[in-house]
């Protein structure tokens, strides 16, 4: 470390901080990028790890090798627990203080039960490796229990696989699942058929995938149900035990009182709610500790922050990704609020390096603009829908070339190039052979997976 | 199930009950083959998963997968607590109750500690999944943990790796993690040097892999040295902690008592003892509860078998692969015990699935006669070391020549055609970037991962 630079720190890996460290390569810094995790995640195919159908290297790269190169750049394997914004310290969670003149939070979301963390043991949630372990642990170990089941209720209950939530996640999740009921294993098992296996997405809104045009959603909807899963709309959920959930549903016609249904499932997985990482509160006090305002947070615990990704009082603290509640700022446009997709939290990533080079050189900084380019979301097999912004308006499409134009656009988002090859091979593999390749539980008694 | 066919169980899924469950697949038998996890393991590749070479996929293949085409044969997922021999019924943990005409008992050997349990927890051995995902996260956090330690002696102890036992899986490790410490983590660091870590090969013999001839133990010994691992022969480990080991050398000369040195290790591997399935010893005494003659069962825990791989009163039962004490009958030659190596374990298979059909026709069985094709290990990069037996004598090399020998041999055997082109990529990545694809620990605080 040079005493002389300033030192910047970066907390989290996501898209977000890699970013900023990224385009920080060249700054007359010095950059300790801290995560939890020693992997960079590309959550976008984090589905496909949960359901088999790829291993987890393929996905995740290890964040020392990315930033072997850059020499401005220190990786740390830690957790932070707090910050504080007085001292401009970020504490480790083994007591280790770092020391910041610059610091970007880009921590991140995790899955929120609505209040309802009882739920968490029985609907597992997707945002982490170990998540993805859990979840294809129990889709696999469902079909062989059901295998041995003798109970017809009970084996019709674990052959029920329930997804709540049909954001993209959900809808993709219940679309690889048809698959593999399906598909995949097909002739394996002798006493079940798992093609009888349901798939269930059940969502509280009107329609999937509600951050698409109403008339994506609708095709969306028809492809899911093409492929076998049963969409519950308008379905809200009340209750969720180990052996099942209860939804409820608006008043039948000519009823007055909402129905309320009791589905029994072996295998929930949970699509539903996003919560900042709990940084973002600590985050808020620790900056009006000192007397500055405090920054809002919102109901999904994100940051409020300024125009150019700063909180108030604290220049010197930028918050990126998820756990911001950012506004884009066009120019002779009102401030329009930022969606939580990869595509902004790197952008953020890159205008607050670029504002902290601003600030190095006594420059103003300027406010954060989204270019939004547009929103894809896969389905399942030969299955996706596209929204894309072009400059003469918007080019929407469905179906087959939607889903190749996903897998492309994925394949070359995909940090890493062995990973890429090796990715395309796992597709290409599992697309003619309906296979997949990562149908392995590492110890089916413990909690230890592949 | 026709309740009119013979009911064949087969307990595990390795290399013997594998080979077994594929020769009966025309035989008029019902079989069940009975393993406690979902996958086959291709262990002898299980060292390049705990060193992050590959992903645990790579060289696991799903059972029902593998099988999917045999229509006599049912998977089922279960772990084994018990035969009654005089039932011929198998008990599964479940309670469950499976009735056999022929049982053919494959359940494999585990690590021991030779007695020493309390090792366990400091020095994972190398057998499942899990295991190499364990030792997976030790390698790197070790150096993860040294980057962070400004105590320049417990920083060297977490840079030091001990590999206990010299045998196959011992030098492949020592090798794999020498490649590590000098090459994949090349300029990742900013406090350590990687290229700093020391890996040390403990063994209590007098030379590396025993059951080679003794010039391809010098060689080995001589590859291990130039690659850069400290071997260390007539080293009996005497005791293990969280800290490090101690080990007992014989007196120097002049000196009369044994020396004993101190290692401090923050990453210690047990590569040492084998010991059989625990089925064993439940086994033998099944047989013996109606009064026929107890099976022996050897120090390291396996059944001592007839020349025909069954139990002394008990035709009905076949003991063979790791968990077997056998016996080679070649025609005029004295009976050979027969190594335990997994050609060894594959020519079981077959032997007693031809043994078995042989009783369903009324004929006599026939002895066991082990073909020894010969024997090869790996070191690491570039270097290995062959021992053909060939119709003119054996047939020994080493280094470069033996090394690829021994990569075309392992892709060639590896089950899977996906997987052959997986691993064959892998490799071929892996050896010309120096780097390992599957740096990925799930969740650093935790116990699962990838």
């Amino acid at each position: 470390m040079n005493p002389a630079k300033p030192k910047v720190v970066i907390i989290g890996s996501g898209f977000g901080g890699l970013e900023a460290a990224r385009a920080l390569r060249q700054a007359p810094v010095d950059i300790t990028l801290v995560d939890k995790s020693n992997h960079h995640l590309f959550q976008p195919l984090l589905y496909q790890v949960a359901t088999a159908g790829m291993a987890a290297p393929a996905i995740a790269a290890p964040i020392r090798h990315l930033f072997r190169k850059q020499a401005n750049l220190t990786t740390l394997l830690g957790e932070v627990v707090d910050v504080d914004a007085q001292r401009r310290q970020v504490r480790l969670a083994t007591g280790t203080a770092l020391p910041y003149d610059h610091l970007i939070v880009a921590a991140g979301a995790t899955h929120s039960y609505f209040g309802r963390d009882e739920w968490a043991p029985f609907a597992p949630g997707l945002k982490t490796l170990a998540d993805a372990f859990d979840i294809r642990r129990r889709v696999l170990l469902s079909y062989e229990a059901a295998e041995n089941e003798a109970d017809p209720q009970r084996r019709r209950a674990l052959l029920t696989f329930c997804v709540i939530g049909a954001g993209p996640t959900g809808v993709e999740m219940a679309g690889t699942l048809v698959e593999i009921a399906r598909h995949t294993l097909k002739n394996e098992f002798r006493r079940i058929d798992p093609a009888s296996a349901e798939v269930l997405l059940i969502e509280g809104g009107a329609r999937v995938l509600q951050a698409m045009p109403e008339s994506l959603s609708q095709k969306a909807r028809e492809q899911l149900e093409k492929l076998g899963v049963q969409v519950r709309l308008n379905a809200r959920v009340t209750g969720i035990d180990a052996t099942g959930l209860t939804i409820e549903s608006p008043p039948a016609p000519g009823a007055t009182a909402p129905s309320s249904a009791r589905i029994d499932s072996g295998c929930i997985v949970w699509a539903a709610g996003v919560a900042a990482s709990p940084l973002g509160r600590l985050l808020a006090a620790a900056v009006a500790a000192d007397g500055s305002p405090a920054p809002e947070v919102d109901r999904a615990g994100r940051i409020r922050v300024l125009p150019d990704l700063s909180l108030p009082g604290h220049p010197e603290i930028n918050v990126i990704g998820d756990l911001a509640a950012a506004q884009s700022h066009a120019p002779g446009q009102p401030p329009k609020p930022v969606p939580g997709v990869s595509p902004a939290a790197k952008q953020m990533g890159r205008s607050a390096a670029a504002n902290l080079l601003r600030r190095l050189r006594g420059d103003t900084t300027a406010p954060f603009r989204y270019r939004d380019f547009g929103n894809l979301a896969t389905i399942g097999r030969n299955s996706a829908v596209v929204d894309l912004a072009t400059p003469v308006g918007p080019l929407r499409f469905s179906g087959y070339f939607a889903w190749l134009f996903w897998l492309f656009a994925h394949i070359y988002f995909l940090i890493g190039f062995r990973n890429r090859i090796v990715v395309l091979l796992d597709w290409a593999s599992a697309y003619w052979s309906f296979q997949r390749s990562a149908r392995v539980v590492a110890d089916v008694k413990g909690n230890e997976d592949a």
